[in-house]
């Protein structure tokens, strides 16, 4: 297969057949495609696009790469949430443990932090001793005994999409949908889900700000996931501004944690509350999202969710106690109150400046090789349509050292933004906007 | 410099600095930015295109990625030619001795062949001996010597654009005339020019085939050549058809022997003298195009130029009795005549079927690491418009042996249409139909 013919064809808008796909996924894993076409042939298909079907093919393509998790012999659902990624994004450290604690197998496979969103493993590794990397083997012994197993991408999964991944984002061809969408489920359809639900961010700090784009990307995947009966159900939500208060790692487990033990945060709740619904309606735990709330809230209110989260820790090598004392997860050398420069009404706080700001302290990546501070970042209490006095503390600057609590004040001048009026100030985006199943796209009724 | 965020910029339509486009350069040539991050630059360009400042910032930073010819101490003018490619194109072999015994210096740096087309570097290497990896200093002495040096872009000149070259043809992104303009005139302009004289292909077996293009790609070399005070003229000229009788490494060699020898093919002189005229001029060594091309034609006439192309031969290692006697040339082991396989009018002899023909017999390359067998290839002597008896010989297939002949006869089958009436045909396209120069565009008059 001359590969420069495949590239010229999709350059000039061609498609590229099943076969095509199969064999070209499989070399490229196999290191005998180099990077470089990769690397062409992606920023192609960032131009021209992918049709429904080569976006199938190439899912399937990068699915078969590798090995699946085998669960079908678990006698409940088995459903993971995946979220296109944000900042003070700790939804997935509160779901799965919750889920399962309601009876759904929650095989929750995560990813690193990148550019100025936070990652899920580096999150859970600011656990003292937490091990993500775990195997196939290992994940499934843990979804058998707690219904529940935290991992990352292994090198036996989708290893195509794993490199591809790595690939596109040193080429700037991240924000293809096709290329998204196909990345998302070849990882998800190797999890052996019965029910895949998507949190799909809107608004300047999402990947893909755009309404519009975010409900292409959700139909896309639900489309990918019908083809292999997989049923999924995007919410749309907003990430004009920090999910939660806490923007870090270690910080943001903290926040999860008090959130398992009923005082997180209202936004937060809100969000994992909606998905949660939707996750225990898919996995067959509920007979409707009332009822899944209902049982949610139990599951919280008696202890079990935070006694679950405490057991999976213990089973991947953490620290269980943190559960019961988050102190004795790291923490920042340097503290500092950031307080508001003026009286004003906060117009907004801006996600990717706040993501950028958590990178400047040493929290976050620029490179895949980089490694994080665990401790540092903000809690940042200011909400947007807040009135506040000049001096009025906004937000906790976490940091390793002067200097970095310095690099954080700066980034919070960017981030946090005072107007004189309320008027002056877009309104922030509802928390949660839209929800798509496979019967269409519902306006979200905050009242359901 | 995050090599990622210049991609990005790039790829949303934005531009690239000067600073930028010299840092680029000068670290992909020295290995510290990778291959796959070019590649998708180059794709996103193939998409955006690059401005006319850029155009020329990318060549300077590809020029001042390497080294120069020092001629400034020549009394006489320097001129080049530059082809965009085509079959049968022997021209350079004609007209580097034509000029340079007409009185300008004329270093031909030129290139190997790749797809379909042929290369010029290719061609002299079928003469036995004939060295073309020579270094700048030797071609400065050849050029002191005989006014006159043929040599391949060393590791010396443009090494960024010689490695960017090399990717581009691995990543289907060859065909944009930004990085085409870049590309010519970074070396061009190594070559320490006081002229440049370009022969645009157009037509089926062109690069780029559409007319516009052509125009569109000499406008943007005129003026990279104005920036440095180069003058640039360039001639559109067919590539609808082969160019002459020979298509083949030894045998065009043959034929432009036989041109410096006063019997070359009519349409091969036309196009020579038509493109030595404007040399001679841009080299000051003629009034005008018609003293050009008196002085041309007392060059071959008198021996001289024959002689001067013996000299080099001579200087670059190659067996000089070659001209005198052709037959020195490798010869190919099995031969055949191609004859109409039916009565008709000749429609069309499509170059790219040739030239996929001569890589058929191994006479080309599909990859840069390829061999090529010298002698093979087609002697075409039906031209378009001709009216032709069922078995009348077209052309002579020149193979390594049986199987060899059966795939040219395949490719000529291909090549040459046969139609029943010449209405039945498109008409050729002009051989020469428009000039280009710094004044603007000439339909050319073939009067003149």
């Amino acid at each position: 297969m001359e590969v420069r013919t495949l590239i010229e064809r999709k350059r000039n808008g061609g498609r590229l057949s099943a076969g095509e796909w199969r064999v070209l996924m499989n070399q490229y894993a196999a290191g005998e495609v180099p990077d470089y076409q990769m690397a062409a042939l992606a920023m192609a298909i960032f131009f021209v696009g992918l049709d429904r079907d080569e976006i199938g093919q190439l899912t399937n393509a990068m699915l078969e790469s590798g090995a699946r998790l085998h669960l079908d012999h678990l006698a409940v659902g088995r459903v993971d949430k995946h979220s296109t990624g944000g900042v003070g994004d700790k939804v997935s450290l509160v779901l799965a443990p919750l889920v399962a604690a309601c009876g759904v197998a929650v095989p929750m496979m995560s990813g690193r932090g990148l550019g100025h969103t936070g990652g899920t493993l580096d999150k859970l590794e600011a656990i003292p001793g937490f091990r993500t990397g775990i195997s196939i083997q290992e994940a499934e012994a843990l979804l058998v005994r707690h219904q529940c197993a935290m991992l990352g991408q292994t090198s036996e999964i989708a290893p195509a999409d794993r490199k591809l991944y790595a690939l596109r984002d040193a080429t700037a061809t991240v924000e293809s949908i096709p290329l998204i969408a196909a990345s998302i489920m070849s990882k998800k359809l190797a999890e052996g889900l019965t029910g895949l639900v998507l949190d799909v961010k809107r608004g300047s700090g999402a990947f893909l700000p755009e309404l519009d784009r975010g409900l292409e990307l959700a139909k896309t995947m639900i489309a990918l996931g019908a083809d292999h009966g997989c049923p999924v159900v995007a919410l749309l939500t907003a990430m004009d501004r920090p999910l939660g208060r806490a923007c870090g790692n270690a910080v943001e487990v903290e926040e999860a944690i008090m959130a398992l033990r009923g005082t997180g945060p209202a936004d937060l709740m809100a969000v994992t509350y909606a998905l949660g619904a939707d996750m225990l309606v898919l996995g067959g735990a509920a007979r409707d999202r009332d009822d899944a709330r209902t049982r949610m809230e139990e599951a919280i209110a008696s202890g079990r969710a935070a006694r679950l989260f405490q057991a999976i820790i213990e089973a991947q090598g953490g620290n269980p106690a943190v559960v019961d004392d988050p102190g004795l997860l790291p923490q920042a050398p340097a503290r500092a109150l950031y307080r508001a420069p003026r009286s004003g009404t906060i117009a907004q706080v801006e996600p990717r400046a706040v993501g950028r700001g958590i990178t400047a302290l040493g929290g976050g990546r620029t490179r895949v090789e980089d490694t994080v501070h665990p401790a540092v970042g903000f809690v940042i209490t200011a909400r947007p349509g807040d009135i506040v006095r000049e001096g009025d503390p906004l937000a906790t600057i976490l940091a390793q050292d002067q200097n970095g609590l310095d690099a954080g004040r700066a980034a919070l001048d960017l981030a946090i933004r005072l107007a004189d009026d309320v008027d002056d100030a877009d309104p922030p985006l509802p928390l949660i906007s839209h929800r798509v199943t496979g019967a269409g796209v519902e306006c979200w009724d905050d009242g359901r």
